[in-house]
């Protein structure tokens, strides 16, 4: 029976990119694998996917129908993950990110680091396998490195993820600089999006304290763009809200040119959330200059402030 | 500040070397930490101790006190670690364990892989890190795998703890058969221990449904030297049920000669492990043959079982 690897719902790149690298080492080490995704690829992954001629992957919304047994990369916590994760065996993990509201009953295979991405962790994998790592998918997991890493410059970004992604795009004969500002670019075509798309596309659950909370981040280049169509967000996350039980939903909208990010939070608990940044919300936004990281600069400070 | 590098409670071989080995491991890479243990070793553990001449590691019951950063090896479930465990940062595990019970406010270093031994996966951490093993820490690392494996016949086994065994054997210059023979029946010296003493030394608790289960293990050399003690044990399970609120306490007695365990179980949800193990209780026991594996052989039933 095929083992599924895919990423967390919302996929960005790396959640794509990952599970088609990490799928194709398992399957060269004699595993029987098929990377899947829980979302269509955003635009960003889609001009990744386009640019080095890679199908995009088939997309589930449950699992226990054709397998038992899943891989997981780029994410760990069940609420990220498919629908019927409860009910799956989780042969192994490859991630990047806190781990929470994960058990297995069985030992497993869990490789986790802190690095800016998952794609460089399975650069990793492939070294110590001594499988080579083919131009096109080499493209593929520079490109995840460059996204989440916003080409190096996100805090997450360590000097493993800038080695690794230099040896990457020496493999795939990519002038990173160049490849990485129109690819980002790419993912920041905002204008044809409906509001609810946007708050939803890169959205994200965390429980904290007892409450549910939404965090979801928009790329722009122009955060005046985004702010324009302030009114429409609104109701597109007091919709979310409402219709999933969330008690607090944080939109990042993050300028990828300067590394900042406007923050609109819209529910209960805004509070912590001044709490947590150490500053006052005006009309429910904060700017938070130089932050552009959900993981390393949102989601910790608002775990400890609700706990 | 220093990082504590430790196993879990109630620990054995393998818990003490495999602190002892990643703290020297992270200390070559540039780290400062110090291997600690939270309990005193067993005669297993103090034969090898003294067979390799290394010290004794300090015994600590709370690390707050002295540093807010600890490494796990050997365990990730909060309840087998130290008590303080929630008010720490855990910065890397190592495991050969299902992950329950855990959860972190920020992304770490985590690898564990379904070996028979931590200290398999500590061989491998040296292998990529390029860092040399010195003799005597490959004495306390084949020791350990030794010890987890019972001589490679348990069947949480894999062909990887052997392979790395036998390398171990050959830097520590050690008959790897005769040695090990030697160890463990330094382990299985029951007749100075008192009854509270074998139902405490090895015994580790796992939350399953909504109780509490203990399972403690108890290897000899002769099943019926421990059952004529019979009486003597259950008073003191009786007592370590009441006196921590375990809901039932499993103890498995297990033959290293001939890989078989005799389990005695005590408690409420009799019923549960009748059915995790497909036959009845007679006076609160029943023979398991082939059974040597609390992680392999009995946690994965039980756990099916109660939930």
């Amino acid at each position: 029976m095929k083992e599924l690897v895919f990423g967390h719902k919302n996929p960005d790149t790396d959640a794509i990119v990952a599970a088609k690298a990490y799928s194709y080492l398992l399957n060269q080490l004699g595993g029987q694998t098929e990377a899947v995704a829980l979302g269509e690829p955003n635009d960003e992954t889609r001009f990744v996917l386009d640019h080095f001629s890679e199908p995009y992957p088939r997309v589930i919304s449950e699992a226990g129908s054709e397998t038992k047994q899943v891989v997981l990369v780029d994410h760990n916590e069940s609420q990220q993950s498919v629908d019927d994760i409860s009910d799956l065996t989780v042969t192994h993990v490859i991630d990047h990110h806190r781990i929470a509201n994960f058990a297995t009953a069985a030992p497993l295979y869990y490789h986790a680091e802190p690095v800016g991405c998952s794609s460089t962790i399975i650069f990793k994998e492939f070294k110590q396998s001594g499988v080579d790592i083919p131009q096109n998918l080499a493209g593929l997991m520079l490109s995840a490195i460059i996204s989440d890493t916003l080409l190096f410059k996100s805090p997450t970004t360590t000097d493993v993820d800038i080695a690794v992604g230099k040896k990457l795009a020496e493999i795939a004969e990519v002038d990173y600089e160049e490849y990485g500002l129109a690819m980002l670019k790419a993912g920041t075509n905002l204008s044809t999006k409906t509001a609810k798309e946007l708050v939803t596309s890169d959205a994200k659950s965390f429980e904290m304290g007892n409450k549910t909370i939404r965090v979801d981040q928009v790329n722009t280049v122009d955060l005046n763009e985004v702010f324009a169509r302030e009114n429409e967000l609104r109701s597109a996350i007091e919709e979310q809200n409402k219709d999933n039980g969330y008690d607090l939903f944080l939109l990042m909208v993050t300028n990828i040119l300067d590394s900042n990010t406007r923050l609109l939070a819209i529910g209960s608990g805004q509070d912590v959330v001044e709490k947590a940044f150490g500053q006052g919300l005006a009309n429910d936004k904060m700017d938070l200059p130089g932050v552009v990281s959900r993981k390393k600069q949102v989601v910790p400070p608002l775990e400890e402030a609700f706990n």
